[in-house]
């Protein structure tokens, strides 16, 4: 199996992103190509044997192979020929805007790839972060209460503290804590530095929290282990930075059967059927004894593989069952039947 | 002003867009270029002056320029130099599948091309039903009851006569009105021909429907007057055709003052800011004294035109003032420092 790790893009998290796709080296034990998707979005074929972060912050790329976009995947120039690059599906792994966004999405399906991500529609319900609201309490997962504010209306009437963040990062660039009258402003100001609009929700102390990743393959969903992660009030770019990074496994953290059970129901209401082909996690709170989502992260760092116990066979067996896109037929009945009855057909 | 008419797709409605996009040439007098996307989605320039639904029918478009979209635009080969097609701004005028739901505009945004037309949120929440029903229950705008069902869940709980529409097509496609116990089967076999679920709703006979489109520009939607449309039960698809070439004026609902400001209302509630830089139209129910939204149509038959008074202003005046992207500056700050503090920098 060959399979194409596409990352970079015009994404805050750009950076994140090369950390990511390097890290998915060490745990998927096929071919793997990369594909970088540079600041100003022109796609680059990076050898593998010589990636490293520096052949991106130095510019060294630049001199890779430059790739285009067209029907059917990826092309490159050689002499007078044009070459496809070859592979049997690609990952997703831009972190952030483009890939949370629904942009890559859009442009493999369009061009007709096949890829572990987030489709169009998953992708706009989980990166704006109302939506995410929205689509939870249709599907009846709780989460916390909140309220949206934007430039023109910065009224706040949740009761303090309370969590700022930007509408629509994927990351926690951009939000602050806000436990005092006198730093909502500069709370909002960060997070409108990001996003015309903001989401503000009641900041739990010491919450309790656990994530929880998966996909669904074939009929079931095969779901990682549950881990409670380590407190950090916000991480901050640096340990995000680390964060992504991660290859060695965790712990499992320690929950009734019955606890266990709740977060995997809640993560298979919030999976299926939308996140299909993605291999997402999802991040709960546990307040007063309820199960309450977080966030969904479609593209987690390094796809969570630190979570499963076998990530190089669940991305293995993903990649060829991946969903298969219905094929439209165009004919043209109409415009037939009518040049006909004006005589002309 | 110089304005590029984007038109076909692999969509059912592939032909009403040809149909809508040559309607246009009637109602915008400024320079236009037709960009057509074929079945097999690529796109070729079409000389303005000779185009005809037939050049589209018959494949002669095949001999028209080839295309290629990459970062800055749609570009073409001549001798040994590449051109790019200039123009000021797009016009997504693709009707359901590609351009209703997220993919042409992910293209254009990543591509970095200007167009008139829904974003990737706005078509997400508008091409999905399920989710044009969260949006306006949020946004405080009425709909009707609805349940969902699926291939796998094709229980029907309304009572009888409910109206059967797939999910996903934007469109009178694949749509039934059930009125007895025995026709369930065949509705829900037809919708999921287009789409694995599907949306039920009462069907309310001859119920009072009202029209309206708009857009922002500036600080202010303008909008176009309100039609009540004929009663047509659905429209069949070759009604549909010719609704879509529609560029004859129509005449203004009789309303109250107070009816008409609740219609718009309900309008600008479900147009700001989510539909920004697109000219939508959205279909409302009057039942019983009360507005429900029908539905919203994020890229109507050439653009709805014959509902606006001043149709080619209103175009030219937004294609220059559509919403700016805020473009990501991306920094190796991390890789940077962690390079650096390894003494490799």
């Amino acid at each position: 199996m060959r399979l194409a790790i596409v990352f970079g893009g015009e994404s805050f998290e750009h950076e994140i992103s090369i950390v990511s796709a390097i890290a998915l080296k060490k745990v998927i034990f096929c071919e793997l190509i990369y594909i970088f998707c540079d600041k100003n979005r022109n796609f680059y074929l990076i050898p593998t044997p010589e990636i490293n972060s520096k052949r991106f912050s130095s510019g060294k790329y630049l001199n890779d192979t430059k790739l285009t976009l067209k029907q059917g995947g990826f092309y490159f120039k050689k002499l007078f020929k044009e070459s496809r690059v070859e592979f049997d599906a690609a990952i997703n792994i831009i972190h952030g805007a483009d890939g949370e966004d629904g942009k890559i999405a859009a442009l493999f399906d369009f061009f007709g790839i096949s890829y572990i991500g987030p489709n169009i529609e998953a992708s706009a319900i989980s990166y704006n972060k109302f939506f995410t609201k929205l689509y939870a309490k249709a599907i009846g997962v709780k989460t916390v209460d909140y309220e949206i504010v934007s430039k023109d209306n910065r009224n706040i009437s949740l009761p303090l503290p309370v969590i700022v963040k930007p509408l629509r990062l994927g990351s926690s660039i951009g939000v602050s804590v806000v436990r005092e009258p006198k730093e909502i402003e500069y709370a909002l100001d960060t997070a409108f530095e990001f996003d015309d609009e903001a989401i503000v929700e009641p900041f739990i102390e010491n919450v309790a929290e656990y994530n929880i990743a998966g996909c669904k393959i074939g009929d079931s969903i095969r779901y990682s282990i549950i881990e409670e992660p380590e407190k950090e009030l916000i991480l901050d770019f640096e340990k995000k930075y680390l964060d992504f990074s991660r290859t060695a496994k965790v712990y499992e953290a320690r929950l009734t059967e019955i606890r266990h059970e709740e977060i995997r129901k809640n993560f298979k209401l919030i999976y299926e059927p939308l996140f299909e082909g993605a291999i997402i996690r999802c991040d709960f709170f546990l307040i007063k004894n309820k199960i309450y989502l977080n966030e969904i992260n479609p593209n987690p760092g390094s796809l969570a593989n630190y979570l499963f116990e076998e990530f190089n066979s669940l991305v293995q067996d993903l990649a060829p069952s991946l969903p298969k896109r219905k094929k439209i037929t165009v004919e043209y009945k109409y415009i037939n039947s009518i040049q006909s009855a004006k005589g002309k057909a």
